[in-house]
């Protein structure tokens, strides 16, 4: 016999299949949804088909979009020349958040991972040849994380790219603004060596 | 302008909503539905709805249940002398996994917390004491949790049971078992002394 009734275990079975909730925090949000009204839960339901069906990836720059080219490429005042490569949606958000960026963007949806068993036709790679392939970019930047993937697929979109006239970048990595020398780890404090600029 | 679609904001909002959950982990979330197919998404929102629902509070024990009364108060071989108080759902499935307890259960929906403005008429204490008014139980075993709010909680009802001839308990609180002495707070070790039996 299961503790909870059938449609409350068949809920918290959803919830506990997104990532980094186990079964305990998925019976809490259960409970929480539980004392919500009816009109509530159904507009939350209602919200989750919604974006599931409403939302397409940009034809342009792959990222999550409402039309088949989002606002950023359609965008008349952006820089056509500058063209920053991220791994997911999210980081298109958190480098907009800076309003500095002006150029455009491309999202891969991964990175490429050998223990993952994620290679390069699993991201969104054929895609952005295609884009820096019909030209206009003077500068492609690598936004992907300073981590052993996000090396990994840098470094293989660089050497992808080598063919096309067009300046590769790649973030800078260091010490983070705030941060104290003393607490970083030692990756952090070997890349903000070996980035060090003259002053 | 926003930098995802609206739907896919909206879907973030609600996750936001939940216990728990800040927005860049409702992102997490809504980007890892937006990845699911369609009919996955449309079960998760439908099981959504349907729990909503399909669970009524059972009209004895005030647990979650699909019918009026839940398959722990209509089952034949429970212990009905003896009564249960937790304050969550949770709580009676933490003490069923034990297998060891063959009593009934009674579902507070709630403590009683001066902090949160939680009086005794925000949780199902009148349901409790019409359960235990109505007679037939030889002992009400408070299950609360031990914080301050669990406490005052078990106090409260254990000083309005008084009346009524029952014989009112409270689990017993002390080290965890396979915790250490080193590392358990004071509080802990304090209980733990304060509940002290001779061996």
């Amino acid at each position: 016999m299961s503790i909870y009734p059938k449609p409350v275990e068949e809920l918290i079975d959803h919830f506990a299949r997104l990532p980094g909730i186990g079964r305990k925090g998925a019976a809490r949000l259960v409970f929480h949804l539980l004392e919500q009204s009816d009109e509530e839960v159904r507009e939350f339901a209602e919200a989750m088909v919604s974006a599931r069906l409403n939302t397409v990836f940009c034809r342009e720059c792959q990222n999550l979009s409402g039309e088949e080219l989002c606002p950023l490429c359609s965008h008349t005042e952006r820089d056509r020349t500058l063209l920053c490569v991220v791994a997911e949606p999210r980081d298109v958000a958190a480098i907009e958040r800076c309003r500095e960026y002006k150029g455009l963007y491309h999202v891969l949806h991964g990175v490429i991972s050998p223990t993952r068993q994620k290679s390069p036709a699993d991201i969104r790679l054929k895609e952005l040849l295609e884009r820096v392939g019909s030209g206009g970019f003077n500068e492609v930047i690598l936004a992907t994380n300073p981590d052993t993937d996000g090396d990994t697929t840098a470094l293989y979109i660089a050497r992808t790219l080598r063919p096309y006239e067009v300046k590769v970048s790649r973030l800078a990595y260091g010490l983070p603004m705030g941060g104290h020398v003393e607490h970083a780890d030692e990756l952090t404090i070997l890349r903000a060596l070996d980035g060090r600029r003259e002053v």
